[in-house]
């Protein structure tokens, strides 16, 4: 399956960009084609759900809401104009007289994509997959069994004989996924969409590279000279804006001079007016009147964070370092130095100054698609759009060079892209 | 040791650029004033080898030769002097009124280096890591102990105390392997320099991220069309420049009709003539008259390669793919048109036309020192220089921003690289 997967991958890559569109703008119009049928099956799926007493949030996401087809057509039909992300000329440069290198961007080949109940995600995943030319094995979650079945089959039909339905591939039994995470000649990525569990449980049983987060530990820091009016719409965002969400606030980190002032007691009382529970590090607890917290290292993704009391931005930054999860952390201050400070020196895939930890998605940051957030520093970190699923290849176009020793040629390593 | 680099690590990255360049021109400096010192070590390294019977190509690689101290030192300087490869602006953008994102080049963390005899090694990775801002772990070769001990000490003590020795840590007993490879958590990069064995065993014993390659089987296709002269040219370069390395020719593969135009015939004798064994596929056995090669999958590393007669282009890229190792393959044609069909579908990390698989190097590609090839497509693929030890943060200065549901906000996603 995997093996087909990268032989269709390969003839992907040899259609011309306007051959990949067409088959995007194909799958969008099947999409809506078969509306009826993928919804009937979404139906099936949900009162499955109901019947086996799944709770309410996993059959809401579960279920495909009226108009979500031609929303997810349109999505498809995005992808299909956006700019080619294939083959595009990163650095040119030339070697010596009568040989150019460029080093140009390409598929990476066949991505393994382990996701939970959303059926949506497949249409996502598998339009991300056409427009890169990556193959494609899909598992999703039981609940959507269905789903996944009638999606993967309108879209594969889709796709031209030429590259072959194989390309993308769905995994139905859960028995199967232990073999694939073994292929590490043949998957060249693996991208868990789930609970911090699932993504735990794939990086430990693995040598592929996963890209994911397996803790989203956010930090916000209020400094001495933030203005507290700021700081306090920043932080009721970061955490209740949506709890469950990765890039939430966790921690709370307040400068020791807000405590005199008294700049700390006013943002704590509006958080428990919010309904956040609040866990307190050995000084503010005693300071708040407030349990202690068990662990710094600790994810809630519910209304509820940790505060803790630093002396000043160094104290702070340790305390990131040393506790967090190297996800999104955030700093509000006036000062511009310390925020430069911060900014630095704290050393997450996301730091942030005077803005919330929330903005820190591929939406948001404009990437277009969001395929993941990755705490990994090896090959994308942070928020990682479609440039994820692409590596690089070195092509150079010669006129018989040879090295022989180094002996003759000359090199010139002219940057072309300058002159571009 | 590993955690104490990555702290040391973390405050050589609050260093100004020209702070981490002094600390190089220090080493510079320290290498030479202590060339005496270091020679003695490195005699001693020598004369315990040769009374150990070590062969004399390891032992070639062991001595460090009159004037290799100054040249070493001066490689250093050019380091010092090079453009700050940390904190560069990749990309930059405006995503809403008053909050703007950088994309920004930072160092991965801490890298373990592991490397076979030569001492020499030793310096460049060190002065690359102080130039990233990467803390390192370096293992060197048994036989290099002496020599390695020296050239540690005198880097490590021109690192001020206010980023601290332990920066770079020299790993003296083979034991600590293993346990160094279980940290996942901690090491961010694992580059092995030496052998295929070498790799592969390390690939086999971690889930760090190994930057290198196992196999070096590398493909010369001769089509139809090539200029025949310039065939020559190329496949004796690629095979006889330097056998051992990881960019020479393994496989040669001829289009059929210059089996008739006796163009096959005068390159068989030219390369037998250069000391070259060849070993034939199914085909080119028969027709040439040379014994079967066992495996198409087979990489020399000595004057000897496979021969291989194929009906096109397509099948020579299907041969690659099937039998490669997706390191360096080079085409050599007149047809513009077949070399573009290659250049695009062989997915391997460089793909040239009429020229050399020996250019498949960082200082060749122009790319500065050379971390090491790779194979991996994940991070870094082909040639890697300094930017295979950097990852990227995201950086956002904001004033206020909240998400707050997106209710509000207007994201502008404007592209500020374009107008700079």
């Amino acid at each position: 399956m995997a093996v087909s997967a990268r032989e269709c991958a390969r003839r992907l890559q040899t259609l011309s960009s306007q051959e990949r569109s067409k088959i995007l703008l194909d799958i969008a119009d099947a999409l809506e084609a078969k509306e009826e049928e993928i919804l009937a099956e979404n139906e099936a799926d949900v009162a499955a759900a109901q019947q086996a007493g799944y709770e309410n949030s996993l059959i809401s996401r579960l279920a495909m809401k009226p108009g979500k087809i031609s929303s997810l057509a349109n999505s498809v039909r995005v992808l299909a104009n956006m700019d080619e992300p294939v083959g595009r000329i990163l650095k040119r440069t030339e070697l010596a007289d009568g040989i150019i290198l460029e080093k140009t961007s390409s598929p990476l080949g066949v991505l393994l994509i382990i996701f939970e109940s959303r059926p949506d995600a497949l249409v996502q995943i598998a339009s991300l997959a056409v427009r890169s030319g990556n193959g494609l094995l899909l598992k999703g979650g039981k609940e959507a069994k269905r789903s996944n079945a009638i999606l993967h089959k309108v879209i594969t039909s889709s796709i031209p004989p030429t590259v072959g339905e194989r390309l993308i591939g769905l995994v139905t039994s859960r028995e199967e996924i232990p073999e694939l995470l073994k292929l590490d000649d043949v998957i060249d990525l693996v991208i868990p969409r789930g609970s911090n569990k699932l993504v735990s449980q794939i990086k430990a049983a693995t040598k592929i590279p996963v890209l994911g987060h397996a803790d989203g530990i956010c930090h916000v820091f209020i400094d001495k000279s933030a203005d507290l009016d700021m700081a306090k719409r920043i932080v009721l965002d970061a955490k209740t804006d949506y709890p469950a969400a990765c890039n939430a606030m966790e921690t709370l980190l307040v400068h020791e001079d807000l405590v005199q002032t008294g700049g700390l007691n006013d943002l704590i009382l509006e958080l428990q007016e919010k309904g956040v529970s609040l866990f307190g590090g050995p000084k503010a607890s005693s300071v708040l009147s407030i349990p202690e917290a068990n662990s710094f290292h600790h994810e809630y993704g519910a209304l509820a964070c940790t505060v803790e009391i630093v002396e000043d931005v160094n104290t702070a930054i340790e305390h990131i370092h040393r506790h967090g999860s190297a996800h999104t952390d955030s700093i509000i201050t006036e000062d511009k130095e310390v925020a430069e400070l911060f900014l630095r020196q704290v050393d997450s895939a996301a730091v942030l100054h005077n803005a919330s930890t929330r903005f820190s998605d591929g939406f948001r940051f404009g990437l277009g698609a969001e395929v993941g957030i990755s705490t990994s520093r090896i090959h994308a970190r942070g928020p990682v759009g479609v440039e994820g699923l692409l590596t690089t290849r070195w092509l150079a176009r010669g006129s018989g060079q040879v090295v022989d020793g180094d002996k003759e040629i000359v090199y010139t390593h002219r940057d072309l892209n300058l002159e571009a």
